[in-house]
């Protein structure tokens, strides 16, 4: 089945929005056995998007357009939709009744420019939008199916998830199913995981497996995919492959599949009845706003307003620190025994089973900007990580060379890492592929 | 002069890198008045470049093709542009040579497939690449010049800023400039906001003043762009549609062009010498990552690692909000009288200038799964916002309907636009449009 994607709008043809819908929308279908072979992207242009439309309609059996559903005037997808198939646009009392009810339900009355989120062409399949206003649609033009998810990234996430992937797979018809297998790791970076996987595909004959690494810094995800008819019969395929990348990899991987890291440590103080808390500086809340399950991590199913978080502490550096916790700071302490120190301080004060303290300051050698970085961009910041627990404490160094923006997020990670350890009882110190080593 | 984009590679194609190339490209072409009018993304297939090309050729004047210059065999842009232009690859000793040296000065020999990089289509004119070994080039295929920088982004930027542009800028001769001004709101929703700016257009005859919105929720972005050849004519020609504007939209408008909601408290903060601590439940700390600079906002320029944040903390509830300030809680307190006190606390025992409490809790109708959402995906979620300054305090409550994720957004926006509003002087209360009025 050949799929296109056309991504319509100004704000992604002028550059001004990075078109991560295209990358979400050509991930989630290559994960489910799709290939996309062509994408497309044309503004607010009738011209341009009749032109694209067309020429989809004669390369593709389906076509994704994203975007052009809103209620604005140049907002075209529906308009040029009918055009294509040669119909006109006509009015689904179902969908207005839907948006009417949607601002209704929150003490609002719908803007009357809203209307035209309910004009379809006739005929057209209607897709569910259970998270906005915008109407998803399906029309068949010339011999392709085209399909509209809106361009609200979370609208167009959740309609692919649970609109479009499903019909997809409905159309495919034959009985080809797909098994991905995704570890997230910390701490290897691609060319050291390259290496430590050589080979690893061939434990299943004929190139049936295929390994695959999407790096989001400071995670890498590694992916082991497989097609077959019969999703037990994959499960068996891959099951000694698995067995090799948990034995390669080891600890450095963090979590499986839908797991993330600030989940399995908040699985872990769950199944404990435990808590945290955690004082941080330099990374503005990270680390508390992971465990929170507000920030998203790298990947899916933080759970959001867990209570195993108790206190998450932002200061400003580390006399607030202990200005925070209340340590008085006229000792000559080593970093290592400060952080302990204020990790035991907090676990005291807040009443928490753990208490974790994150203390890192730039190393400034020559100038720097107010990011803390050199004339070439480069920063570099030594962290020290306490945690406490109930009969000791213990702690964690490491310098991280880059720029400001990569080394919050590795110290952060870092972090979170040392907390998993710590909970799992696996040793706190393992050499990271991003931090200097003297 | 119509320009395209097409972007070459199966990892671009596939989405598992992000398209940041495209948008680098487009924006450099708009901000030095030129317009992109079609984008294209093919993979490392002959079928697809060659009809990509020829299209391309056939639709536009100018087409700069990026990626497909490497040394192996997957790297196909030669070859396809030889062919598209009907002639043969010939080899540029010229370049051979500039590979070779750039091997030899770094110590290493070259692999014999770089031979490949310096094949180009017979009558190319060469674009020089300072920084690396693949050879920019450019051929006219059909009436379309064809230019091809390298996919490596350091690169790419490099020979679009050098060499590209200015070869771009003589073939159109005249001297156009683009002038974009920019709005970041937060409050008003698209539809009422494109009401509100009904007609401002027109205050300038011809349509030479084009309006545009961009939202990012819960932030909307309004954009007032013009082209012309005299940068200060530009400037004045915006002017009265600038005013309208601000006068529309007035304190809605939280900032403008690269400045941002938290950049305009920081600054208002950093003039007046003050501080702030700010303790929130719920956001997971996202109004204090936001004010340290860590968490990106909407818009850039925001300042990292600022001393005016001084303390930032999360609590799990309104329990563990009263434990963390010492605040006694067996007394009968309204919402606001609770956030009014607890921000009263925190700016006594932080010793900040201003202090302030987010308060939020879900609010819960029938069965609800782990983010506090219905069989919707929808939530409601009540907050109590207080802020605590030398002389008095103030507050004020919001009902947020929408997904979990929506709320947590909505509640920290709302958060620093009280903070800023109290720092301005302008009354925190303000209807907008993502609340629940009941």
């Amino acid at each position: 089945m050949k799929i296109e994607i056309l991504c319509t709008g100004d704000e992604i043809l002028s550059g001004k929005t990075v078109n991560t819908n295209y990358s979400y929308m050509a991930r989630k279908l290559q994960e489910n056995g799709f290939d996309v072979h062509w994408g497309t992207v044309v503004g607010d242009d009738r011209g341009s998007l009749e032109a694209a439309f067309r020429q989809a309609s004669e390369r593709a059996d389906v076509v994704i357009v994203n975007g052009g559903l809103g209620p604005t005037v140049d907002d075209l997808s529906q308009e040029t939709a009918a055009r294509a198939a040669g119909v006109e646009l006509e009015l689904r009392e179902e969908w207005l009744e839907h948006i009417r009810s949607w601002y209704e339900s929150r003490g609002r009355t719908m803007p009357s420019n809203n209307d035209k989120q309910a004009l379809l062409p006739q005929g057209a399949e209607l897709i569910d939008n259970p998270v906005g206003t915008a109407c998803g649609f399906a029309v068949t033009i010339q011999h392709a199916r085209f399909m509209f998810p809106p361009g609200v990234p979370m609208e167009m996430q959740r309609m692919m998830k649970e609109q479009i992937l499903p019909r997809l797979i409905a159309m495919r018809g034959s009985n080809v199913v797909t098994k991905l297998k995704r570890f997230h790791t910390f701490g290897v970076g691609e060319s050291r995981a390259d290496m430590l996987l050589d080979g690893i595909e061939d434990i299943v004959p004929g190139g049936l497996v295929k390994l695959g690494f999407q790096s989001h810094f400071p995670q890498l995800e590694i992916k082991l995919m497989t097609q077959g008819e019969n999703n037990d019969a994959l499960a068996s395929r891959l099951e000694p492959v698995v067995d090799a990348m948990r034995h390669r990899i080891g600890h450095y991987i963090v979590s499986e599949d839908d797991g993330s890291l600030e989940g399995e440590i908040i699985r872990e103080l769950k199944r404990t009845n435990g808590s945290i808390s955690v004082l941080e500086t330099m990374t503005g809340g990270a680390v508390a706003g992971r465990l929170s399950g507000h920030l998203e991590g790298h990947s899916e199913g933080a759970t959001a307003d867990n209570e195993q978080l108790k206190w998450g502490l932002i200061a400003a550096n580390r006399k607030e620190s202990c200005h925070l916790v209340e340590l008085e700071t006229n000792q000559a302490l080593s970093g290592s025994e400060l952080v302990e120190q204020l990790a035991t301080m907090l676990k005291t004060k807040s009443g928490s089973a753990h208490g974790m303290e994150v203390l890192a300051q730039w190393q400034v050698n020559g100038d720097s900007n107010e990011h803390g970085e050199n004339e070439h961009g480069e920063a570099c910041a030594e962290v020290f990580i306490g945690i406490s627990f109930d009969g000791g404490s213990q702690s964690r160094s490491a310098q991280f060379p880059g720029s400001a923006k990569w080394i919050k997020l590795g110290i952060t990670e870092l972090a979170l890492d040392c907390l998993r350890r710590c909970l799992l009882g696996i040793p706190i110190y393992e050499r990271t592929d991003f931090e200097q080593h003297n």
